[in-house]
């Protein structure tokens, strides 16, 4: 079986004079005109009637299934509520792929239910978030929680295309960018010193202007070229490995200890913030290893500062990230395969980190958090916000 | 991405001897010996101790989850009550496949656990109903329903091996004999004349007999060429297809109006009861078109009487048929694709049957079957009775 997937960068996605959203997964010529498009509740709010319009300037009979998206919502209820709305639609099989607009909860809601319709039907991705355009809206992984277990169900369901329009991160809160930063930091961390370098000198400005460039609609120069990078780099990961036969995978790095402690902090930590604490953890762990230079760790706390992600939390202690990589192994069918930094842009394979150099590891981060704020600040935001993340 | 399962016959599969089950997904060499056993509470009443002393002789540790299987139970409930007892056992991700025995719903429900369990994990079946050896148990396709509509929700997840031991039939209730050969009888009709006359000629004895030999454990000969040819018929249609890429399958012969009669009978009509319905009602279709000759209809109704297969029953309304085939053509995208029997042995699709044709055999299907039991019998055994059957 030869699977394809599209992932395509195309600005001005709701102009209705791109005919990019209209005929992804349609055919030629197109077999009908119909649409369930199933957006993120806060994206809803900000770009719904521009859907709307777009939909009826393309001829689109199309209705809307909108979903409350955040990480507590990422459950087969939220996936019950996707496919009673497709058997309201009356979906026809394989030739009205459904639209999936919003963040990467939304996407693997979305593509769940797509996944389990009728054993498979097609859909078309739109992230409307950072991390969805750089990591959970490109890849062919589905998911929702399951009894406080991170993606504990789903599925490998690649999307017919997934449209990426970044003109939708200007109206996408600043936490929300952050969060997607430390997905891009993953990519620079394992395997693009240059990216690490655009990070370190770029970083702030670019979340400060959300990667909209000053001049007009788009991207900047700096921007386009962070967000292909990532892009590409992930894609270069994912695209031999899709069904992931091949346990041991780069992109993991950063989603050893973060899923456990994502879950254990819910909802006050999002995907990205674990992340960075996982990678904090983790690059400690391999400069005791002698992996990574004394200057190579604080080059990445000092790209870590830039991108203001959190390198600890509270809920990052000994007991719990013995817990995590107890599942971790699990998930990795009996071995750790640990991915550790090795200086900066390149990675390898572990399986014997004790608990003493996670527990060494976990205080320091403490210390050096807490020396940092001088306030016992945790190094994230506190507020709750929904998925979508478009406040 | 190639995909491979096998389905074997392995007479003599709880003996401690035979390390069929044991060997099964293990690897070369095993790599662990612990197996999470998911096995319907009929089958788990009737065979527990001897399942528990085959894992113990082979040293094996083993537990159980056990599931009253049956088809309103063939819900995401029972597949979260599976995906639970995953995570109580510790499961590995891909190395200790989960052993599931029963029937067809029972297989259905773990398939679908196990294809979501962490986006994947290996599974082996053993089906214990005669539907599922020849039908549910030998294919790729996993599901429950969903509101009302039969396997709305499911996967392609074949297992790595299904094990076919006949010996289990020896404890199956006749009905649930009977209902797995409206499976049997359906391949005969669309592709082997030859099992056509066996059925004719052995049907009501196989029956009564549970196709175990007088003389000692296995199958006798003719039983034995039954369940040969029912398997090898399926599986060659099945394996250029397992994904259903192509829409148009002979094996959805009897599929087309009996889920929406199944799922409105719930529970009295056994699925392989609501096939023989259809496949009753598509002889007639097909015999007002001159595809089936009189003589053939007659040798037809022959044979479901030899297998004592209802032909009718009160579901089975001209407006319930009208609904199941909007249905139908929604599952087919688009068009109708109905499988119709030309003479005995052989089918062809047709995309045009109208809803007068429906009435018309209804109506005739009606009449036949109160002329033939004068006491308003529908055809159909009212018990409800446990999935597994094994009572």
């Amino acid at each position: 079986m030869v699977v394809s997937y599209e992932v395509e960068v195309s600005p001005g996605l709701l102009d209705p004079a791109n005919g990019a959203l209209a005929d992804a997964g349609a055919g030629v010529p197109p077999v009908r005109s119909r649409r369930l498009v199933v957006v993120d509740a806060n994206v809803h709010h900000r770009y719904g009637v521009r859907l709307s319009k777009y939909f009826n300037a393309r001829g689109i009979e199309h209705a809307f299934c909108v979903i409350d998206a955040h990480e507590r919502a990422k459950t087969m209820d939220s996936v019950f509520e996707v496919v009673s709305s497709m058997d309201r639609f009356g979906l026809a099989r394989r030739q009205e792929p459904v639209i999936a607009v919003g963040g990467g909860v939304l996407t693997d809601v979305v593509g769940l239910a797509t996944s389990l319709y009728r054993r498979s039907t097609p859909y078309v991705k739109v992230p409307t978030t950072l991390i969805g355009m750089v990591d959970a809206g490109i890849g062919a992984k589905t998911g929702v929680n399951f009894e406080r277990h991170k993606n504990r169900l789903g599925s490998y369901h690649p999307s017919l295309v997934a449209l990426i329009d970044p003109e939708f991160l200007a109206t996408l809160s600043t936490r929300h960018i952050r969060n997607g930063f430390a997905e891009v930091l993953k990519i620079a961390l394992i395997k693009d010193r240059h990216l690490l370098d655009l990070l370190a000198e770029h970083g702030s400005r670019l979340i400060a202007e959300r990667l909209q460039p000053a001049d007009g609609p788009g991207t900047g120069p700096i921007a386009g070229e962070v967000l292909r990078r990532a892009i590409h780099g992930m894609l270069q990961e994912l695209q031999p490995n899709l069904w992931e036969h091949q346990l041991k995978r780069l992109v993991d790095y950063g989603h050893s200890f973060s899923p456990a402690m994502e879950m254990e902090a819910l909802p006050e930590l999002l995907h990205g913030e674990a992340v960075s604490v996982d990678m904090a953890l983790t690059t400690l762990i391999a400069h005791h290893r002698g992996l990574v230079s004394a200057a190579d760790v604080k080059y990445i706390w000092r790209v870590m500062d830039q991108l203001d992600l959190p390198r600890w939390h509270p809920v990052c202690t000994p007991d719990l990230l013995a817990r995590a990589l107890d599942d971790t192994v699990r998930h990795r069918d009996g071995r750790q395969l640990l991915p550790l930094p090795v200086g900066v842009g390149s990675a390898c394979f572990v399986d014997d980190v004790s608990r003493s150099e996670l527990a060494r590891a976990c205080a320091e981060l403490q210390q050096l958090s807490w020396a940092r704020s001088g306030t016992g600040r945790s190094g994230a935001a506190s507020a709750a916000v929904g998925g979508g993340g478009h406040g």
